[in-house]
């Protein structure tokens, strides 16, 4: 190992991290709205952070500018998990998503805090660059975020669509900021926007 | 973006790469033995894949030998893809275990197979580093991917333990190669064990 001495410290720095290792898995139980492709269910939190983070990955040759593929993938490894605390609110949800914003800065705190202060603070300043979505990293992780959603939707017939009303105007204001991840993912999205309009799973 | 050239090979390559992403929807549909600690349900792989990939991210300090983080929380998301086709099998099951080894093998070449050459390359030889165990990128990795079903098991009381008939020799016995990636770890779980059997949850 590569910490520094004392037994009795390495324990106390354990505990931390475990106390964080252990309350992650909650996230297991946050259900979004979108529908998975082979089962009847909501997915969750959980389950789309390792999604994503494997496309961060694979998709990064698509970014506008070129990206830290490591650092994205961190940031989406822990970008969801203030809704823990915050439950998960529906990117179509304006005023939800308003009410929440002071919500996860609380979560934030709480969460990051049961780690010992140079990892929670590494989490934390990962967690707000997503956030405020002004580098090149986290332009292309919003991207990436939103793809997701957007093609559960289409392998589902538009299913959580048309349970929320969403409309092609609607899907093409909340998810615009994709472009400034990715022209090509936009162009992608707003393709498979058009077809979704003609096979009726969104409407016009 | 940064590949090159022609938009019609970029759409053939995106293509691949979404038949490889849509496919992984799967993983979150298959069950491990795990419960979780705060819902009476089993552990997905897909949430167990992600939860180890944040883990290898903040035990790495416990690692025997200096590990890449980056390349072992990409092995994480990736290690255990092939259950999409192969199933998720007990690690206390020997004859499944050795049943499934070639499934596995046939698994990892149609999933990473759906990828680009270059891309579908570089997983499966992270995931033949992950199954080989030889080095100490992949030693740190089985080590975390031991810990937390053990963690799960103590505290859901040992539930999946006492399901499986699990006594402490078998456990001793079945974890030791965590040892390899990590003696800090493994004295944990030895510690952890001990309790386990006093508090009733391991059988002795």
């Amino acid at each position: 190992m590569t910490s520094a001495g004392d037994p009795a410290d390495m324990t106390t720095r354990l505990e931390q991290q475990l106390s964080f290792i252990k309350e992650l898995d909650k996230l297991k139980s946050i259900s979004r709205r979108s529908y998975l492709i082979n089962e009847d269910r909501f997915e969750r939190s959980a389950e789309h952070s390792w999604h994503i983070s494997v496309i961060a990955m694979l998709l990064a040759e698509y970014a506008n500018e070129p990206v830290d593929v490591d650092r994205v993938i961190k940031m989406m490894l822990i970008h969801d998990v203030v809704e823990i605390d915050a439950g998960d609110v529906l990117v179509y949800d304006v005023k939800g998503r308003e009410d929440v914003v002071e919500k996860e800065k609380e979560a934030a705190d709480r969460l990051f805090g049961l780690l010992p202060d140079d990892q929670g603070g590494e989490l934390r300043s990962l967690w707000d660059e997503f956030e405020a979505r002004e580098t090149a990293d986290s332009m292309y992780a919003a991207a990436i975020d939103r793809l997701m959603p957007i093609i559960h939707n289409y392998e589902t017939q538009g299913r959580s669509w048309q349970e929320h009303n969403v409309n092609r105007e609607m899907a093409l204001t909340f998810n615009k900021h994709m472009k400034d991840g990715s022209d090509d993912l936009w162009q992608y999205v707003k393709n498979l926007f058009d077809v979704a309009v003609e096979k009726g799973y969104l409407q016009e």
